[in-house]
C-alpha cells in the first residue's frame, strides 16, 4: 500500500503548483520576496511613508456559491468572490490589500478545475493590486464529494494608525451612504439555492426572463471590490467616511451594528434605494419574511459609507470621479441600542 | 422559507462567536488593536528593533487527521496541531509569529464542538506568544458530513530581512541536524488511517501493545512548534543555522530539496536516528515499501537545521539548553541535482 492508492497523488499535486506559480507571479508587486512553493510566503511592506502601521487580517470563505460553481462546472470565478470579499472585509476599516493566500480542499485534485481556481484567484488578486503570496492545497479523500472542493482565503493590507477607520466618530445625523451591490455577492446562497433548484426545480442553465439571464449567471456573478470608489472617499487628508461596513453574511441587519458606537443605531429607509429583481425574486418564490431577506441578502447595497451630512457632497464627486454610479442615501443614524431600525 | 429552514443558523453561530471572544482574548499580545467580531483583525507590530521588516505568511489546513478526532469525538487537539504546523512553517525562514486566523466550515455548527476546537487553537497560539486574531467560521449544509468539519489556518510572522534563513549559504559538508517529532503530526494521515482503520480493523479505542497506547492517543499526539529550540539556535550574532527544512507532507524527500541551493543535494543516513515505533508498525502492517514510508511520514524528523560542521558543537548546546533532547545528525550535504540521497 502507498501513499497514492490512499487516494493521496503528490505528483498531480505538484503539477498543480507548477501551473499555479505563472499565474501568481504575475500578481507579484514590489514588496514580494519569495516563490510559490516556499514553506513561508515573503513580503516586505513599503512603510516609508507609513506611521505606525497596523496590519489589517481577515479570514473568509466563499461559502455555498461553491455549490453553484460545481453544477455550472465555471470554476474562475469564485476566486474573484474570494479575494474581493476578502479586500472588502479589510478595507473597512481604511487597510490598503498588500497580500492574499487561499486554502483550497478537495477529494482528489483535478488539475484543470484547480488550475481555473487559481486563475481567479489571481485575476482577483491582480485587479486590486494585491500580491497572491502563497498557499495550501489539500487532497483530503473521503472528505470532499467527488468533484467538488471548499476555498477559503486570508488578506493582509496595511493602514497607518491614525488613518483607521473604525466608526468612533459617528454621531446621530450622519447618513447612510449605500454603493450597490454586483447581486447576491457571496452570501445567502444555501437559502437562493433551496429557493432556486429545490423549490423550483430550475436547473442552473435554465433561462429566468424576468432576471434577463440564466440562473448560472445570476448566481455567479461575482462580488464585488470596492476598493478603487472607497480609495478614493478615504484618499484626502481628513477622510470624507466615518466608518464602512462592507454588507455580508447577515445582511444591513447585522453588519451596520459593526461599525455603530454605543449609543447610536442606523435608521435604514428601505425606500431609499431601488432592490435589483433577484432579490424580489427570491422572496417572492420562496415566500421569504421581509425580515429574513434583509438579514440574509445584501438586497443590493454591498457597501455602507457613514458620512457627515456636509461632507455628503464631496463624497458623492469623489465616488462619482471613481467612476461609481446608483449610490444612495439609503439612511441615517439615529441615537438607539446599536441595531438598524427599518423606516 | 427562511435561512434557518435553509439549513444555517445565525443565532447558533453569533453564540460560538461569543464563546470563542474568550478564549481568543487570553492569547492577545501588545499588537493587538481589535477584538474579535471585527470585519479585519488589527495587528501593530513592535518594529523598532527590525531592521527592513519583513512579514512571513502561511496557510495549512489539518488535513485527514481530523477524521480520527471525529472518530474518537476528541476536538480540542487539532488545533494545536494546526497552530503548531504553521508556527513551524515560517519558523524556518527565521520568523518570529505575530498573528494566526482560522477557517472553520462545517455542516451544521455544533457549539461544543467548536469551542473544543477553539479552546485548541487558543492553547496553540497561548504557547506560541500569537495571537488569535481573528477567523471565519462557515456552516455550509450540504458541504460536510454530520459532525464534521475542516479547519485551516493562517500566519504571518515577522523577521528582519538580513535575518531571513533562505539556505543559500548551505554548502556541501554541511551536516543535517534532526529534531524529533512527536509522531505523525498533520501528514500521511490518509494512508495511516487506511491502514489502521480498513486494514487492520482496528477501532480508535482499540490499544496497540506495541505502541504503549490506543489508536486514538497514537495517531491524535499533537504536532510539536519548533519554535522554542529553534529561537535559541537564531538567537545569537551569526546564527547557527544555514537552513531549516519543516518536514511535513512528502517527508524528508520532498521536503529537504525545499532549502538546498543549486548544485547540492542532502545525504540522509536512515541508520542515524531510530525511527519511533508507530512507523514500523505502520510499515510492516501496510506493506508500505520503504521509499513511500520516507515520501509519507515523517519517520520521526520533524525539523532539519543545516549546520556547519564547525558550528554543530554550540547547536547542538544551545539545542540542550532549549530542552531538546534526541537531536541527531542524520545525513549532511553533497554536491548533486538538488535531491534526498538515502545512504
Amino acid at each position: 500500500m502507498d501513499y497514492r492508492s490512499a487516494g493521496v497523488d503528490i505528483d498531480a499535486a505538484s503539477d498543480v503548483v507548477r501551473r499555479v506559480r505563472g499565474l501568481a507571479q504575475k500578481t507579484f508587486t514590489r514588496g514580494v520576496l519569495s516563490d510559490i512553493g516556499a514553506f513561508g510566503g515573503l513580503f516586505q511592506p513599503d512603510l516609508e511613508h507609513v506611521d505606525r502601521p497596523v496590519l489589517v487580517a481577515s479570514a473568509d470563505g466563499v461559502g455555498t456559491k461553491l455549490k453553484v460553481a460545481f453544477l455550472a462546472d465555471r470554476h474562475d470565478t469564485v476566486g474573484i468572490d474570494l479575494v474581493n470579499h476578502c479586500v472588502n472585509d479589510i478595507l473597512v476599516q481604511g487597510a490598503e490589500p498588500l497580500f492574499f493566500l487561499d486554502y483550497l480542499a478537495t477529494g482528489r485534485v483535478a488539475p484543470d478545475v484547480l488550475e481555473a481556481v487559481m486563475r481567479g484567484l489571481a485575476d482577483g488578486c491582480a485587479q486590486n493590486g494585491c500580491a497572491l503570496l502563497g498557499g495550501e492545497t489539500a487532497e483530503m479523500p473521503g472528505f470532499y464529494a467527488a468533484g467538488e472542493y471548499d476555498l477559503a482565503g486570508f488578506i493582509v493590507g496595511l493602514v497607518a494608525r491614525d488613518r483607521l477607520i473604525d466608526g468612533s466618530g459617528i454621531r446621530p445625523g450622519d447618513l447612510l451612504l449605500g454603493l450597490p451591490s454586483s447581486g447576491l455577492h457571496t452570501n445567502g446562497y444555501s437559502l437562493a439555492r433551496r429557493i432556486v433548484f429545490d423549490t423550483l426545480q430550475l436547473s442552473v442553465d435554465a433561462r429566468v426572463d424576468e432576471l434577463g439571464a440564466t440562473v448560472g449567471d445570476v448566481l455567479l456573478r461575482p462580488h464585488r471590490s470596492y476598493l478603487r470608489p472607497v480609495r478614493r472617499l478615504l484618499a484626502s487628508g481628513d477622510p470624507l467616511v466615518k466608518g464602512l461596513a462592507h454588507i455580508t453574511g447577515g445582511g444591513l441587519t447585522d453588519n451596520m451594528p459593526r461599525v455603530l458606537p454605543a449609543g447610536t443605531a442606523a435608521r435604514v429607509d428601505r425606500g431609499g434605494w431601488s432592490v435589483p429583481p433577484v432579490f424580489g425574486f427570491l422572496q417572492r418564490e420562496g415566500r421569504v419574511p421581509v425580515e429574513d431577506m434583509y438579514r440574509t441578502f445584501n438586497m443590493g447595497i454591498g457597501m455602507v459609507a457613514v458620512v457627515a451630512p456636509d461632507a455628503l457632497p464631496a463624497a458623492e464627486a469623489a465616488l462619482a470621479e471613481a467612476g461609481e454610479s446608483g449610490t444612495a442615501v439609503i439612511g441615517e443614524i439615529v441615537e438607539g441600542d446599536g441595531r438598524v431600525v427599518y423606516g
